[in-house]
């Protein structure tokens, strides 16, 4: 079968390049007649891997030189659990914003730790200005970019003044360029723009290592990781590999500007098409605040949903099912969506809203 | 270059026709057009690979129904962490053995969390049944059946009466049948005889989950990853879809019963070498207690290691330096390691010894 244009929001697609070059290379990594899969993360091979990897993102991203870039395993979900044992000891005040399911995952964590204050909350636009409630002690302040269930994105970083600042970067990392200086401590897990699932990338600040709380397991203490380079044990070798391998792509075809131009681009006409359905397709969150990398939306007719799913994967358009919790339909656009894939995805969806409208 | 004989100790060798397998399937797994790295892991796709695995791992070693097989991240260096968390409370005491550098870290780490009284240590021969001072009231005994480091092996589980048993399993799991009965707890870094690194095998009792204290990390609550299908979050697929097919592999060559034998085979020919080799070889460990999977031997000049790493290298045997603690060389002969990779090694060796004896 050719291969399809998955929508799935993660694990998710990945640059067709870059599973053609991990296929080429698979049995005999650049001649050593191993995988790199095989070989031992201490080794002179593998350590060229990992940094090469480090070193790109940081030309990616520009990440200043006074932060450390961990790769880490657990997850976006594990991070709800290190950043107030790393960030806060118990009883301390932190701040979260709720802008959606991940939101609430993060502050649930949080709260077993240290006591949360809800800054604002709202799920279908970014919370005004006006109506932040920000503690005057927090030890800092976290919130999600983009929410990936919701489809809601902060286009601006939230300026939250002399605060550390936290976010959950998981589906927007890499999606454009961000001022990496604005924030504390940055999180994402891979599998939506890095790379394979079971790599977490971590960027903090020099100053906020070494303060984790009394009884923070010894994996769990980003002051540990960085001072091993990531290497304190074995690491999820083949996942940072990956993750190299799309750095390298990403490099190659623009970094970061260009593949935000592309990104807003696909994005502005997949809510257009919705847009311009009279009605048929919806999307519910404020036209400003709508996410680049995942797109939800409904069907006038929950009950034309699964004809939808089907003939859209006849199409070759797939993993388009919404999530549970908000239902009908999303588009995830990761950077590894070609503009092909969207332009087919809206075709799609113009030709079932004609003969279903 | 044609693939070489890797006696790395991990991440290590897979199997030849599994590595084959991943290649011919990377771009389009069973016709869907896509990775297995790129699908949801809540997508029929993916839950088929995921249960198939857990299954045949269950068949494999014969786990009984009232266990619970999870796909973890972290390491076996987060179980330190999790195994008190979840089986003591603060002030509890646990046992100890303390067999070599695994254990120590073991050790080290549960010492965060509860009272470690310490059975026995030795690192050159399993502690004699009278050396043990077991605690009347420990929650458990935790032990490391082999020490991947020193090379030290227990051939027998050890007896602890109704105590639970706890085992890091991380370089002996797969080597032979066991059973699985004995134990409450069993976990293992995978990129030793599993698959990639970034995966670790839990095989818990029903019995003993439920309890993680309070202000355990969510992501390390195992009974939140039981009730979750080791899908609390998004796990690491493609380790887990890897991990399936070694273990197809595994079924296919025969068994852990046809793979002990081998295993055996492998290992007592290695020592063979190293014993007669009228002292240029030499290993510190007791006959009766080593290691199947991990053989350390010394040279008798040390000033030779250097040349034999070359010469071993070239001859196509990669991998075989010992580890910083106990210098030497290390050969890693897990289940991936072809009985023809030993033979290659023994007979390099003694063409070795003959030309600088």
């Amino acid at each position: 079968m050719a291969r399809v244009y998955n929508f799935s929001a993660g694990p998710a697609m990945l640059p067709q390049a870059v599973i053609e070059k991990a296929q080429a290379e698979m049995l005999d990594w650049h001649g050593t007649g191993m995988s790199i899969m095989e070989v031992s993360h201490r080794g002179a091979d593998y350590m060229s891997v990992a940094s090469k990897a480090e070193a790109d993102l940081r030309a990616l991203m520009a990440i200043p030189d006074n932060y450390k870039v961990l790769f880490l395993q657990g997850g976006a979900s594990l991070q709800f659990a290190m950043t107030p044992l790393n960030l806060a000891q118990a009883g301390d005040t932190v701040d979260y914003f709720n802008t959606g399911v991940w939101s609430e995952k993060a502050i649930k964590e949080a709260s077993k730790f240290c006591h949360v204050n809800v800054v604002a909350t709202n799920t279908s636009a970014v919370p005004d200005r006006s109506e932040w409630k920000l503690s005057s002690n927090a030890k800092y302040v976290h919130y999600t970019p983009n929410e990936t269930i919701g489809g809601l994105e902060f286009q601006d970083i939230p300026d939250v003044g002399d605060k550390v600042l936290v976010a959950d970067m998981s589906s927007t990392i890499l999606s454009r360029p961000i001022d990496v200086s604005k924030f504390g401590l940055i999180y994402a897990g891979a599998q939506k723009n890095i790379g394979p699932a079971g790599l977490t990338i971590v960027i903090i600040r020099d100053d906020l290592m070494g303060k984790a709380r009394s009884g923070t397991p010894t994996m769990l203490d980003y002051k540990v990781a960085a001072d091993n380079d990531s290497m304190y044990n074995t690491p999820a070798t083949y996942a940072w590999y990956m993750a190299g391998l799309v750095f390298e792509w990403l490099k190659e075809t623009g970094g970061l500007s260009a593949m935000a131009a592309v990104n807003q681009r696909k994005a502005d006409k997949l809510y257009a098409a919705i847009d311009g359905s009279n009605g048929f397709y919806a999307n519910p969150v404020k036209l400003s605040d709508r996410s680049w990398m995942n797109v939800p939306f409904t069907l006038k007719d929950s009950a034309l949903d699964a004809e939808f799913l089907k003939a859209s994967k006849a199409a070759g358009l797939t993993s388009l099912k919404g999530h549970k919790i908000v239902g009908g339909m999303r588009a995830s656009i990761y950077n590894a969506m070609p503009e092909a894939g969207v332009d087919a995805l809206i075709a799609f969806m113009a030709d079932f809203a004609r003969k279903h409208g």
